[in-house]
């Protein structure tokens, strides 16, 4: 621990106030446009402003922190990350991404060095699904990209519009709706993003950090029901049961199999019931189940194998439908493509990789994060992962600071080396 | 309809004022111990008492409505049943039957006939199980014989215990806890309890009437629990999950096989999950679920099926436990004894439906019924069920009015029969 950066050490301490700040055990909550999030859109700028970092927010509470480069008139390098958490969540999840940004600017400013170009630390908002049923609206925003119907999301736990939310906040949900954007995607040079891994990768191949070769697309019901006919438990014969649970197992069992057939023919898929539900104001201990509400959440960064398995999906529903006697209701869709990572960006980043003696693998991210949004819009865009156990969306995440370090040097050295920055 | 006896007609009357004074669409609600349960309950006392009959209380509130006989020192005939519903029930399980025995005695005094013994309406209480864990608490207090601890159960609703209930209701759970019974078990010659029928039987036989052979046993896991770990759903890899939903999914299946197995040997039984319930503070759309909740209910009138579906769920836990990374808790199991009818009084009910030339054929109890409690304490018990459409426990129910007159018919002749009966 003693080798940390001074950058490396500022992250730790930010990280830890921001834990202790935000506990809601177990783990940390950030609610989206709450109070969690507040506070650490505050604790960053309040850091940066002391690194002689100047500070704006744009109309959907993004966070800009802009170190000015030497000719402000280029493209900025951008980096950034989220700063809201899954309720009981971890508390590395988006933030360690924020302090990485805060700590590389905290070592060229130790360091007396001011690079070619502004280098902007953004702090996203809304990043977690689980808030809005909307991917990344945060950078949407940012963009000028977020679709109008995006505002009129609800916040899962308070019922309430985006723009409620972001109106209560202080900002200018009218002026997102215009898509006025926060930044112009033509005015940033790179967005790279620091992330904990949220898979297992890292761990198994024993390395601190990882460079990100693409983001996985993928669909989402999230309010999926199976619906057949209440009965009496004992009464019922199963000749004449019309039985939710039943019907669901068959899903449950008939999609797996699809998703092992998929892995035997060598293709990465994830296949994910995220929330499994009766209704608590019909069910007893002695019914048999009318109703099962559920979420399936599918991701791949193969477009053809999403494609594959929502058809199979769709013939299930018809199948044990048939069999079963029951039928399912899909509800509503949402999906986000695929994002590929710059092949520029990625050979930058292992060059750095070599010039300070890091391994640094490949890896592929399953799970969707902001740089997606970059990418999609034309952002040359890179991700970093760091080692992290425990997977994340959990209070058990497990990131070292030594290794969100290792990602701190390589993200100093890729921006030192941009532009062969001379010292001032 | 104009064929309806008196008595008929004055059961029809009272079932559609209960309906009416305890809609909950959809459906009815009558709480155990709740304002619906008593309102059924005064409701009934009114009509008997108009009737005659005297009325009294036991300390757990069950109703004792007395037409005096000719020679009451003799043991009396006990019809009998409960007034409370699930949430959002239909309307005639339970009442049908107590109302089934006003009309018989309203029957009676129409008829100005005075039975040998005497006649006692018995409304119980808190027969459904969805309001407290617990088996015909009701009427195992009207026989003195339920446990103390039974009075700790706490209600669904409202997380109150039954004592609590009892006296908020003005009764007596100390003289309840003390086994001071409402009814002395040696002194009842016959308890026969009219009951809908809550599975497609005699529909499917299309005759309105039914004698009960037997009342199947069981045993309820009321809050079982699959734990795995939470995840995040697309970066925690197939091999990496422990997934609550995908173990839940194998149980279900795999227990299905040993009821398809059963079938196939002939075997009676029903396997019920009547509730699935991932947590909703910890699920978002997001994460592999860490742990499910469930209840699961299995019934057969013979107990060596218990035992071997008990065994077979037990091998389950473990294979599917050690397959998935899963771990099952079993939580409270409750159990409930098979009960068989009184062969004496089943070939009275037989002659009496000779006698009026009806088609009653005999059929099991897949459901269970205050009827158990008076059998296993040793009182000749006897049930008839009447023809009912899409089971109970849903506000589908649907029993004709004509129907339950078949079954007010062939109770009176049984009633009027039991002691070669003479004009008074």
């Amino acid at each position: 621990m003693t080798s940390l950066t001074a950058g490396g050490r500022l992250a730790g301490q930010v990280l830890e106030r921001l834990a202790e700040a935000t506990t809601d055990a177990p783990g940390i909550t950030r609610v989206a446009y709450g109070p969690g999030e507040r506070l650490a859109h505050t604790m960053v700028r309040d850091e940066a402003e002391k690194l002689g970092a100047s500070a704006r927010v744009d109309a959907a509470g993004n966070l800009y922190l802009t170190l000015k480069g030497r000719n402000p008139d280029l493209p900025a390098i951008v980096i950034g990350s989220h700063l809201d958490s899954v309720p009981h969540g971890g508390n590395f999840d988006g933030a360690a991404g924020v302090v990485a940004g805060l700590a590389v600017m905290a070592e060229l400013v130790g360091q007396n060095m001011q690079p070619a170009r502004d280098l902007i630390l953004l702090a996203t908002r809304a990043e977690e699904a689980v808030w809005f049923p909307l991917s990344y609206p945060g950078s949407e925003a940012a963009l000028g990209l977020l679709k109008p119907q995006a505002l009129e999301a609800r916040r899962s736990d308070s019922g309430r519009t985006l723009t409620e939310h972001m109106r209560e906040e202080g900002f200018d949900p009218d002026a997102v709706r215009r898509g006025v954007a926060g930044i112009d995607a033509g005015r940033i040079a790179a967005f790279v993003e620091v992330h904990i891994e949220q898979g297992p990768r890292l761990v198994a191949a024993d390395v601190p950090v990882g460079i990100v070769t693409g983001i996985a697309g993928g669909f989402r019901y999230v309010d999926a029901r199976c619906l057949g006919a209440y009965g009496h438990s004992g009464a019922e014969p199963r000749f004449a049961r019309h039985d939710s649970v039943l019907g669901f197992a068959d899903l449950v069992t008939g999609l797996e199999k699809e998703w092992d057939a998929l892995e035997r023919e060598g293709h990465e898929a994830t296949i994910t019931f995220g929330r499994v539900e009766s209704d608590p104001s019909q069910h007893g201990g002695s019914r048999v189940l009318g109703e099962l509400r559920f979420t399936l959440d599918v991701r791949s960064a193969d477009a053809a194998v999403l494609e594959r398995i929502e058809a199979r999906l769709h013939a299930l529903f018809a199948e044990v439908g048939a069999r079963r006697g029951v039928t399912f209701e899909a509800g509503p869709r949402f999906t986000w493509e695929p994002a590929t990572m710059s092949p520029t960006l990625i050979t930058r980043l292992d060059c750095a990789a070599s010039d300070l003696r890091m391994r640094v693998p490949h890896v592929p991210s399953g799970a969707g994060h902001d740089a997606a949004t970059f990418a999609a819009a034309g952002v040359p865009t890179a991700m970093l992962f760091v080692r992290n156990e425990n997977g994340s969306h959990n209070p058990h995440e497990a990131m070292d600071i030594a290794d969100l370090d290792q990602a701190i040097r390589l993200l100093f050295r890729f921006v030192t080396d941009y532009d062969n920055l001379e010292q001032p």
